[in-house]
């Protein structure tokens, strides 16, 4: 850190993102990545002239991509916003809307809110889960704060159903309610409906997950005209290129290959479904998923050593060191083959350690 | 605009990209885009296993990007940061450092400064440019405030010398100074040597212009390690994934190939002089220019005149309305061809029109 900067940051902590190794020496259960490749049209659209185009910049309106998704999701174009990832999404919705109220999150959910809290200098307001990891949806109504919940949540892969979303929104008509629906497309009630009724509400999706497209950076949000105009204005007052070319090609081409991405998500859920009866058979709490990820403990193996253990004959997973999840470890489903892997080499380290 | 949006931001005036045509139809000289492709290796680094690792998030750490830029430019890996793009190296600038001291920069520079400013809630303290768009450089020393120049200068041309430089980045050691040499490449005397010597200073530079990439969005940057820890604090507390895979795998490509990029550099250095002696035989001032772009006005016909008459005969160029620039186009650098249809024109119009 330098002596130069500005005093409010120096004391924050940043978001730590799971790890990702540069070799491919692991099966890779720690990020949520989908385990099948993009859409077949992705790579027939890398071809020699769009590499050509590189030369110039993309189109800073991406209006290609968001006719697209507004045609998919049967919403106007001006309710599309697109971002350079949902985290360049989540990061404006902080900026604009978290420092005057405040914003209010649950304790366990995902890390970022609470960095872009402190980033922004807005008081957060954290409402730990139950006991159970469930939310209590009637603490975010009436707070008249910004509100931001994960739905499905993650770590957990809980969710909440439509009509407590809606009563959350409803309850909350002087601020800004973000429902970030990263997972939705593996399970769980998203809040889109809602968005031609209600102007305070944001729905922020990834292309990172369902659409295996996590390195390519592409997130898109869905909101009454005026919060995309404001998501605009500061997309234009920080970086207005945040999307590169062919990003915004190979995202258009993904959305237009809906079905794959359908049939894959399905493939994701059987698979989890398939890997949550082994997990119970072999003495797992599981915590049931409406994701691509499972949240897991063992009676007598601690989360952080169930991480090592599985480090240790490859496969990545993700721990939480908190104290309401450190028992925990947060397991992305990958292919069968890849999930029965896991499951042989769990059954050995429960089997076999000592880890009193 | 929503009623929801932070106060400071309502009234706050957002960046004017340059006009993005989503057809092909101009000879496209308003972005200052570079009219040769990426380096070949690019096109041959796109191959179906990479667009297959989409589903895995990129590298935060951009570390094989950062090694190879350390080693061309003969500065450690901690040296360097990269980010989407110039502009997201320049917004983490501001955010870090404008705020607490204020930040000063030219009246005629890259607009962006001030919208960072007004973003920040930086006080601006803007000196205006000489009469003949030259920079008084003994302006910017003693200021004990953030300076923000861009050398050589946009959308003049002019650059400052290496020694006027260092005399302002010593004489301000309690705060930071950004020289922001996104045109370097064409001319000029890059700053770079001076980071060893000075904590203070940070060199921004860009893929887009002399590296033919500005579709793909990849800024880079030079300083003293403490400076590059508070952008890499700033980037994990924002958008850790800020670069897709793809753009670091071509990026990595293009630092190989580095000589295709003095050669596309070199072309278009001759082409801009055969430009300036075309356009000052027709009766054109023309600004002495560092760049891949010109500045130049002609007498009687106003620079807004001239854009619209260009653009009537199929070729882009750019106007900023300013008083001190209303009468001048800037004009990006293309082909011998491109430049050769460029004059063609403009002695019809200068030939030709009634313009008083």
């Amino acid at each position: 850190m330098s002596r130069f900067l500005k005093e409010s940051y120096q004391a924050m902590r940043a978001y730590v993102p799971g790890e990702q190794p540069r070799d491919m020496a692991y099966i890779k259960l720690n990020t949520n990545e989908n385990p099948y490749p993009p859409a077949p049209a992705v790579a027939q659209a890398l071809t020699a002239g769009e590499v050509e185009k590189l030369r110039l910049y993309s189109d800073p309106t991406c209006l290609g991509l968001r006719e697209k998704l507004a045609s998919l999701y049967a919403v106007e174009t001006e309710n599309v916003f697109v971002g350079n990832g949902s985290d360049d999404i989540l990061n404006f919705l902080f900026m604009a809307y978290s420092r005057e109220k405040g914003v209010a999150f649950a304790d366990i959910t995902y890390g970022f809110y609470s960095v872009y809290a402190t980033l922004y200098g807005a008081e957060a307001c954290v409402f730990p889960l139950k006991a159970d990891f469930s939310l209590d949806y009637t603490e975010y109504c009436c707070l008249n704060k910004m509100v931001v919940i994960a739905n499905p949540n993650a770590p957990t892969g809980l969710s909440l159903s439509l009509s407590q979303i809606e009563e959350i929104v409803k309850t909350n008509p002087e601020a800004v309610v973000v429902i970030d629906e990263a997972y939705i497309d593996f399970g769980g009630e998203s809040a889109l409906p809602l968005i031609s009724k209600y102007e305070n509400l944001v729905v922020v999706r990834t292309f990172s997950k369902s659409r295996s497209m996590a390195g390519a950076r592409l997130g898109y949000a869905f909101a009454g005209k005026a919060i995309i105009a404001d998501l605009e204005k500061l997309r234009y007052s920080t970086n207005p290129y945040n999307i590169n070319r062919l990003t915004l090609l190979l995202g258009e081409k993904t959305v237009e290959e809906n079905d794959y991405t359908l049939q894959t998500c399905e493939k994701i859920v059987a698979t989890r479904e398939k890997t949550v009866l082994r997990l119970t058979e072999i003495g797992f709490t599981v915590i049931p998923s409406k994701t691509n990820f499972l949240f897991a403990k063992y009676p007598g193996i601690s989360g952080k050593q169930l991480y090592e253990a599985l480090k240790a004959k490859g496969i990545l997973v993700r721990h939480f060191a908190g104290e309401r999840t450190k028992d925990y470890i947060r397991i992305t489903v990958g292919t069968d083959s890849q999930m029965e892997r896991f499951t042989e080499i769990i059954r050995e380290i429960t089997r076999g350690g000592n880890y009193a």
